[in-house]
């Protein structure tokens, strides 16, 4: 699982400070989270290939979480793109994208797909065959969802000591990998469970920004592997957190650790700082396995 | 006259290739003239304060041309702007923008005033003491103006000798660059003409981008000071200009010659180019006095 902070500054873009934005490699799909104002050249700088992107989730429709993308979607367009794309977001976000791509009478190329929310409750929004998606609501100014991601039908590892006395040919491997008993070259009936073991541990990546502290989204972050949690603001700017609906650094820390998390990720930095080593040092006093992201940082989970 | 040019590439924001963005000041006044993705970046790079942007220019609604413009109106909203912002583009625009302010629940804490343009003939739709505005309509894809920018009501230049030898009070100077008669100490009335000069020459900046090839335009450019005119294609590549209703840089030579214009500048680079040093001979060979624009670029007139 490999994560690249593209953005990860709140609000007023400026010069080295970009707005949101996260592309999740897992399990060889790759993922675009939020895209604030000017992702498509930060998915440049960082040789994101355009082609590999076909799944976009938007967490709200405040400007800095999502206006770069009718210009990626303009920028795919241009290059004839042919693959799909599935954008998630809040319900308006297709008139919102598509009006734009009318008034310069330049429709898409390839088939935009895309799946309007406005559930309030968790809901399961995209499956493949190893990874599956779920919306977190989030308690923001606005209409908000965080995202999780799940690895999900991990391979059986072979135990390949049992598997070799047990005479099965290595054809049959793969078989064993999904979980299916198989015929041995004597033909007898092998059981899946004698000649395997259990997948690794399932990865999954939780993204929520923005939101004020809410203990609600707990349970649906309970031991995930890591957690991106917005930190707009520290503690002492805890007022301002509250009238923007926004956390505060020792918030997300508190946060991450009555969810049990392996790692917490801060982000989403107000403008008004300059430096955020406060941020990590006011998290770590609450949970300790925590790092800031910074723009174009990649990380390797 | 001072114009900052942003960005001057045609349709694909890439590294260090900025689209359609320039800042003209003039008489004090400064206008942006276009706003593609990004804008409000280089704004801050080129160090133009936010504040003194009151009016905006928005040729046509092509993205590379207007989707810088949303962001930049939401942070003059978080940055508290009071002072009002015109918006002068194409019918259409003001709900374009209205529709992401409401969508995100950020309405602007200042006036936002659209002017929407429809008239296919040439319009006044700006006038300041001293500079007016004026639509250039052009022939695009989609429905697209150029606008003309000139100074009006220059001072009269006072004739310092004939006006200390009528003795006239210094304090009635301003009086005399306005074109007013006055009376001197002898309190003898003294006509305008006899202790003036003609005020200088007046300068006008006019922004033809984008446009295929159009021979209409030549009458309101005519000895013009300086003509931007897009050169998205090199002539070899005209079929092209045709079918995309572009222009080639010989193209906007040969509009710059029948205009008489003093300067030109070549620009909205197409990204299938590396160099622009082709768009430059092949101009030349048609009208002498052409510059390329470039990204971060600051031409004084």
């Amino acid at each position: 699982m490999k994560l690249t902070i593209l953005g990860c500054h709140s609000a007023l873009p400026k010069l080295g400070h970009n707005v949101s934005a996260q592309i999740l490699e897992i399990q060889n799909e790759i993922f675009l989270i939020d895209c604030g104002e000017g992702t498509q050249l930060l998915l440049r700088r960082n040789k994101i290939k355009f082609s590999r992107i076909k799944n976009i989730f938007i967490s709200h429709l405040h400007g800095d979480h999502y206006f770069g993308l009718v210009g990626l979607i303009s920028t795919f367009s241009l290059l004839n793109r042919t693959n799909d794309l599935n954008i998630y977001g809040p319900l308006g976000i297709k008139d919102l994208i598509l009006n734009q791509l009318k008034a310069g009478n330049s429709w898409t190329n390839f088939k935009l797909n895309f799946n309007e929310l406005k559930d309030t409750n968790p809901l399961t929004i995209f499956k493949s065959e190893f990874i599956e998606v779920s919306t977190i609501p989030l308690n923001h100014r606005i209409y908000t969802n965080g995202f999780i991601f799940k690895e999900i039908n991990l391979p059986k590892r072979i135990n390949q000591h049992a598997a070799k006395l047990k005479k099965i040919n290595i054809a049959y491997y793969n078989k064993l990998k999904q979980g299916y008993d198989v015929f041995n070259e004597l033909n007898e009936k092998i059981l899946n469970s004698e000649v395997t073991f259990d997948s690794r541990p399932t990865k999954s990546y939780a993204y929520c920004s923005d939101t004020q502290y809410d203990e609600s989204i707990i349970e649906q972050l309970k031991n995930c592997s890591v957690l991106y949690h917005e930190s707009t603001f520290l503690d002492k700017h805890i007022k301002l957190a509250k009238s923007t609906k926004h956390s505060t650094a020792k918030q997300a820390a508190m946060i991450a650790k009555k969810a049990s998390v392996e790692l917490l990720i801060l982000g989403h930095y107000s403008s008004r700082y300059n430096s955020y080593q406060d941020f990590l040092n006011e998290a770590k006093l609450i949970f300790n396995n925590v790092i800031l992201s910074e723009d174009n940082k990649i990380i390797n989970i």
